[in-house]
């Protein structure tokens, strides 16, 4: 075969920021949008270099979208959800109280329709976004008292964002929203009476057992939840069609990386804090049925005035009830007698 | 910042044939190889070009190993545990039964010193190998009667390769092993008793439900299967560094992509299945029991002569095991949750 001459390629180099969402401590956060940067790096002999800025230092870490979107920045490395306020449609892309675990999420993101839809969304926002990071099911946080029942939960000073802040305020809770660094100190002088953040892994560098110590599971607000890189678009279509496909190749390794690291730190660290003395408590199937009815019911009333999220939810459902009895039968069934193992 | 002139950079032009395992009727598997060759084009605007070839067009299925190490072919798409018999120590690259489902095994390869273990040991073969695939928890297979108890074993000629046969083969099942395009023949002549393949999209594509009646799970012999791109290390190294990082990041992106396409396509395949008559079982208790009884002395036995495949799972028993506890907390406890929605 004749593949005629060596092509002289003439690539341009290029040098972006990435604002996120991620104080630089948190290093399987920060650690995510990093390996983005990285693995373009690599794969363009470092003629595409980006550089991640911790949350604060080029833009605020919640408004990442907002200085995307403005082209202030060329791209960020945040969690979608943060900007249902914009787009309620936005939480599907990180993930929902009750929702998709990390394996259901990249189905439907990448074949039950999900990133195109949220792809269409983040387009009103002059974005294009792409899964890159997902930290698995999470923790339900710290408390200073235990919860014993709804009746627990009352009048409870809880940090807690978003949909799954949402759900806690119709079971009565007092919802307080800080960002990470503030969270320790607030606990710790009782300002809040309980706080959530992602997991042990995270949670330790926190130090939130220093605060609290009972700490319940599973955080059935954040069952799997998807980190996102976000291009304003603009900028990638200005982008050579290589380094397009490297970006989402470098967002994909993120995407699959980010989980099994945190898989493999949560294990260890968990171990830690219990030896801590961290008290481990399962959540009351109460208190899980009730935010499971709210949450359903906060679903369907977002749906009832927002004709795109109520598209999006019905694909949703389909996929999530369609699969959890795949998963039911198979996977769960595998793991029900793997836990009897000891 | 100045970034002194656009370079001219000369990228060889490159076309390389993989050997795969899989037929091209399976669209999963092929489809995985051809994930990775579309993804390198990509990726370099088509300058390296990979060709995936079915089973037996340019090598026999299960000799992917070999024509790469000997430079027949630059790389296979494969699993690794097709060549335990050259080293043991491969099996872990795959999966082996009672093993790690698919994000631990992510986790345990990425995080836990997996896949330097596994390239230590594909490197005796003059290869290198990445992570490109992974097919979830597997069903336990077809069989023309009930399995009721272990006594349903004896004498029962199954179709099934690898450790999970050398495991059958001591409950007492006469062990068979067939290529993909032999077993429905086979099965439905009566020639053997029952035969696994994956799951229900695969099976469903190979007839196993015209043939075979009762559909077993959990498929505990695989419990999280990674597929595997082999590289022949020779022609690795000659490979431009940007190349191999490419080659890399598409691998990734396989190993996540498959994994979610089988986690869909899955679920709607076992309803066609339940409605075409396949009828669904668990294994008994005791025969999971049993057999992870068998398949932990198998573990030992072969470490007790393999001083190579000892150091391996001394490491990934210790990560399986820590790992086990944190999912148990978290993970499934969530699970366990959701299930109750119905």
């Amino acid at each position: 075969t004749v593949f005629g001459p060596v092509y002289a390629q003439t690539m341009p180099r290029l040098r972006w920021r990435m604002a996120t969402s991620w104080p630089r401590s948190l290093d399987t956060l920060f650690g995510s949008a990093e390996i983005v940067a990285k693995r373009v790096a690599e794969m363009t002999d470092g003629r595409f270099e980006i550089t991640p800025y911790p949350a604060g230092e080029i833009a605020p870490g919640l408004q990442v979208l907002d200085v995307v979107q403005a082209g202030n920045v060329e791209m960020g490395h945040t969690a979608n959800y943060y900007y249902i306020g914009k787009s309620p449609s936005l939480a599907f892309d990180a993930g929902v109280p009750f929702g998709l675990n990390p394996r259901q999420q990249n189905a439907w993101l990448y074949f039950g329709g999900g990133l195109q839809a949220m792809q269409r969304v983040a387009a009103d926002f002059n974005a294009i976004t792409f899964p890159a990071g997902n930290t698995g099911v999470q923790m339900g946080g710290w408390f200073r008292k235990e919860i014993r029942g709804l009746e627990d939960l009352k009048g409870l000073r809880f940090r807690i964002p978003g949909l799954g802040g949402q759900v806690m305020a119709r079971l009565g809770v007092t919802v307080q929203t800080l960002a990470g660094g503030e969270i320790f100190l607030a606990l710790d002088r009782g300002a809040i009476d309980g706080a959530e953040w992602v997991g042990p892994y995270d949670d330790e560098r926190l130090g939130l057992h220093r605060a609290a110590r009972f700490y319940y599971y599973p955080g059935w607000w954040e069952p799997g939840s998807t980190l996102s890189v976000l291009v304003n678009l603009d900028r990638w279509r200005s982008l050579p069609k290589e380094y397009q496909e490297i970006v989402k190749a470098a967002c994909a390794e993120a995407n699959e990386r980010t989980l099994a690291e945190y898989d493999t730190k949560n294990a260890p660290a968990l171990a830690r804090l219990q030896r801590a003395g961290a008290q481990l408590r399962p959540f009351p199937t109460s208190v899980l049925q009730a935010a499971n009815r709210e949450a359903t019911a906060l679903y369907e009333e977002i749906a009832a005035r927002d004709a795109t999220y109520r598209g999006i939810y019905e694909n949703w459902k389909k996929f999530r009830d369609e699969s959890r009895r795949w998963f039911g039968f198979n996977e769960f069934r595998y793991e029900d007698f793997v836990r009897t193992l000891r």
